[in-house]
């Protein structure tokens, strides 16, 4: 099953692609769709769709997770998150692909066990699970993958009981790859 | 010349096409994209994207005019103003139409001199610059197409030095068709 994670924003979209089974993880793709400032809204509207559009006719997933917008921001920055939100579930439905939402605070307890951890601790966990030695991942990018691999956590055919990922990894050394 | 104006929700977006020149302001079509509240978020936004997909390759407007999202409300109804927003814009830009966008106060103090006015007087006006005897359009109709006549009034090239599309009436009763 191939799922696709997407951190959404009007000048930094992360998306992260996992493909996995009962016994593996494995990341296909991630990235961040970088805007410039100086583009018009239209034009940030676009890339962002267009790029998701690619992405999703390139890589056929079957579904697709979007992090909730972030709540307590001022106004503005709300819109823009409403934009960017607006135009990749547009994506998602126009390529009939199912949509799941988790909050930021979702993915961080998924992933690394604590609805507070910092970017930092979610982009450790990311790549420990995923086993990337990349130390390049942006950090829109990292919580891409963590969006996913918190759906993939809730789908619940691959952890069995462990509370979170973190929790998993813990009772399940041995299926980290090292 | 012919102009889109939207006015974006995502549970009622209108929407008026005006055709204008020199001597004539035209109502080409208008109307109501209106969602079931029990719809998903994704397929109200394939909704809004969809109508106005045909809208633009039906009638093939010049120009796609927007309301701007008004503020003070909540965030969570700020979120979705975002997200039909976003996708109205998106429709425009994957037509390659140029976007512009006037806010509330903007389209009321144009159309009815008064950036306080009311609905009723915003509508009263639409129907009489347009020639309209339809009362069954509604608000969400009339201040679509008030988006238009907004947009159109600032083009200059109809109005000559009225300062809003209420003076202009003072000024040419002879040029209001009754």
């Amino acid at each position: 099953m191939l799922i696709i994670g997407i951190d959404p924003g009007t000048l930094f979209t992360g998306f992260g692609i996992i493909k996995f089974n009962n016994n593996n993880l494995k990341k296909i793709d991630s990235g961040v769709i970088e805007l410039s400032k100086s583009k018009s809204l239209p034009d940030k509207l676009k890339s962002i769709y267009d790029k998701l559009e690619f992405l999703i006719s390139e890589y056929k997933p079957d579904e697709f997770v979007i992090e909730t917008a972030f709540y307590g921001k001022n106004i503005q920055s709300t819109l823009k998150i409403g934009y960017a939100r607006g135009v990749s579930i547009l994506s998602a439905a126009n390529n009939n692909l199912p949509v799941y939402e988790y909050s930021p605070r979702e993915v961080k307890k998924s992933v690394a066990g604590r609805g507070a951890a910092s970017k930092q601790q979610v982009g450790f966990m990311v790549k420990q699970l995923l086993n990337l030695d990349d130390t390049n991942l942006k950090f829109d990018e990292t919580d891409a993958l963590a969006v996913a691999l918190c759906h993939i956590f809730k789908l619940k055919s691959f952890t069995g009981k462990s509370k979170s990922w973190s929790d998993f990894v813990l009772n399940h050394p041995e299926r980290i790859i090292s």
